[in-house]
């Protein structure tokens, strides 16, 4: 048997904790699989004495967590601690620069510093990894760096945070509203005090940006990422998608073109025979359109404790079993700096909703600021659902660029017409 | 740049022109992402003068395909010939004797020979790798075999045949029958013009005892699955199950349980909100439900030039990359040899389909050998549809064990108010 793979936990909360029962739970399996034994020698987190419900006597306690990635005795060090900057991106640093492997959750330092971390990495030769960084327990990165390896990418695209989709399917089952829906998620623990990022999209975008640069062989581009989150959906959006036979799903889309890379963020409207419309609740899934392999599907449990365990040791098993490979799928000297694609360029059709005062000449005023924009219309509706005394419009556009759209709701702002802020949402294709 | 990774291909049928094609329009790309080129040096297979549409001039040809393992000048054998012995086995004996790589998509050869071979590529230090032999393009060896390697697997499944999916997806749609479709699918290529492999789940066993093997650390068992094909499937046993909220899906499944390893292939009742009957076409796919992960799934293309090609390359980007790794996920002397677990006493609700005359007592007879048997009835339907002047009575048992469906069928064995053979099916829960 092999020497053991030696390796410091930094960050004890669910993640960390999830790690240590993992590798506690399935021991004697890990060791067969990954070849020598995975022992945790080292861990350090903010709080020394909260009571993890887990024995954590048997590990070397280390107070100062950036001094993980000088100890001789380690091997890999496995961060948990989240936050693109500060502790964990010191940590990082200061781990691949010593030759140690980095594995790591967290997506938001590797979509704001993910280039310079694989250059360290590959200057050091030391293993930097990250499954659990997107889409949880799904072995989506594994999928694309490796398995997808032979395909050009032409869009990488899918449902990257739980939070989210678990929302947007309570709002669907229950015809209720969002803001209902979100508090309910917080009291249950499906949402964050300050929802923010996952809400407005942030989250998903930082793991957008990482599947695009391994997808299209670009340095990662979060500031790139247009994000839009669920915020303005309304259960009568959902209701309307349902009866056009839609389900509404907050989508991250990469897609590669003559024009550049494109990375968005956005609620879409998602048709029923497509796997996407299928994923409730706090799952997560992905799909990736390879020019041989055809459409891959991979969908499983997007966060919590036991599927990010699971990501996380599947890329220590890696370290263990020798598995190499640059982390973005090709060396970090070759990605290329991404040019951001104009989205007024991009050919679709939409789900436009309008609230109206309920009056002579509304309809007539939407509709010619379409027509002017040249804006083609597929279908009106207006069925008489009333929001706070308002009335709600529903288009289907036909295909066309979403520059006219975005024209035709320039010609449209600051109408007295309308009561609030149109919502617009692209139809995926 | 390190020097190229030199390949020898075996067999140039549509998966091997197929693997040309692909390195020949992604060269550039594989190159970056495989950190060297990846080159066919020699190529070998039975007629040297057909017309495949590629320039093999290029190549060197060799006439003796076994000659390929010895040549000094090749690093890895892609061997695509097929046929679980015969050329393709000599052929991956002497490969991974001398030492040199073999990646292969044949999944009859692994299911028959999995253990020996690894036994041989380990001797030889050489990688063995067959992501192609089981559901084409999708990754999902690797998903098991690394992907989910954190996790004690519960029970892997899916549809494993293309074949046999077109057939029930089109029967599914157009309402006809199973000699009618197969007949189409054959003329339009989807089907062989033997098709036994395919619709008797012969195929779908040598895959599904594969991935039992990487799942459950237990050797490649390909005669202790239980398969049965969709020969007996009607186009009324498919409305039947759509009216009860199911498709029907022929369905591979391994289970690791305190009675040994069950797997079987069998036409299965799938409700409508699992993934699995979301799955039409000629489209694959595979779940695997581990401790800490959950359920994780994946869908793709099963066959075809494309992802098979997709999946071959792809072993030959991770050899290139120095990818190593057991064949099977764990070193082939830890593999288990398994015990067969008896399906009798495995639990679950099932459908029943009984052909019988128009005559009063059937349904007497019928229900009087549930009860002696000990099958407790959920449903029980006769629409007085009827198949060549026979009735359809159609049955959903509650769970129970499957010995006493056995009994009951054994004691209707004979009785003259049947007119064929019963159709069993289990629904998947």
């Amino acid at each position: 048997m092999a020497d053991a793979l030696r390796v410091a936990l930094a960050g004890l909360g669910t993640v960390g904790g999830g790690v240590i029962r993992l590798l506690d739970a399935n021991r004697d399996l890990i060791t067969r699989r990954a070849g020598r034994p995975i022992e945790v020698v080292a861990i350090s987190a903010r709080d020394r004495t909260r009571d993890r419900g887990i024995d954590l006597s048997r590990f070397a306690w280390v107070d100062d967590t950036s001094a993980l990635a000088a100890q001789d005795d380690v091997d890999v060090v496995a961060e948990m601690i989240g936050g693109s900057d500060g502790p964990a991106l010191t940590l990082a640093r200061a781990t691949l620069a010593a030759g140690r492997g980095f594995v790591t959750a967290n997506k938001a330092m590797l979509a704001h510093h993910g280039l310079e971390l694989a250059e360290l990495a590959e200057r050091g030769n030391a293993p930097l990894k990250f499954e659990a960084a997107v889409a949880g327990g799904i072995p989506v990165i594994k999928g694309l760096r490796e398995g997808a390896a032979a395909n050009a990418i032409g869009r990488v695209y899918g449902i990257l945070n739980g939070t989210c989709n678990f929302i947007l399917s309570k709002m669907e089952a229950e015809g209720r509203d969002f803001a209902e829906v979100l508090a309910e998620a917080q009291a249950l623990g499906y949402a964050e005090a300050d929802p923010t990022f996952d809400i407005d999209g942030i989250d998903a975008a930082h793991k957008l940006s990482i599947l695009a640069s391994i997808a299209f062989g670009t340095r990662p581009a979060f500031a790139a990422v247009q994000a839009q989150g669920i915020r303005h959906v309304l259960g009568a959006d959902i209701a309307e998608a349902a009866a056009l036979g839609h389900r509404v799903r907050l989508v991250g889309l990469a897609e590669a073109g003559p024009h550049g890379l494109f990375q968005r963020v956005h609620p879409h409207l998602v048709p029923f025979d497509h796997p996407l419309a299928h994923v409730t609740g706090s799952t997560n899934a992905v799909v990736a359109e390879g020019d041989h392999v055809g459409r891959l599907f991979f969908q499983g449990a997007g966060a919590g404790e036991g599927p990010t365990a699971s990501a996380v040791v599947a890329d220590l098993i890696d370290i263990a079993r020798g598995v190499a490979g640059p982390p973005f799928a090709m060396p970090a000297a070759l990605l290329a700096a991404p040019t951001a694609a104009d989205s007024g360029e991009r050919r679709g059709r939409a789900y436009l909703r309008f609230t109206v005062e309920d009056r002579v000449g509304v309809l007539a005023e939407i509709a010619a600021a379409m027509r002017d924009a040249g804006v083609s219309i597929e279908s009106l509706i207006q069925r008489g659902v009333t929001v706070e005394g308002h009335v709600l419009v529903a288009i289907v556009t036909h295909e066309g660029p979403e520059r006219c759209v975005a024209q035709a709701l320039e010609r449209l702002r600051g109408s007295q017409s309308l009561a609030g802020q149109p919502l617009w949402m692209p139809i995926l294709g």
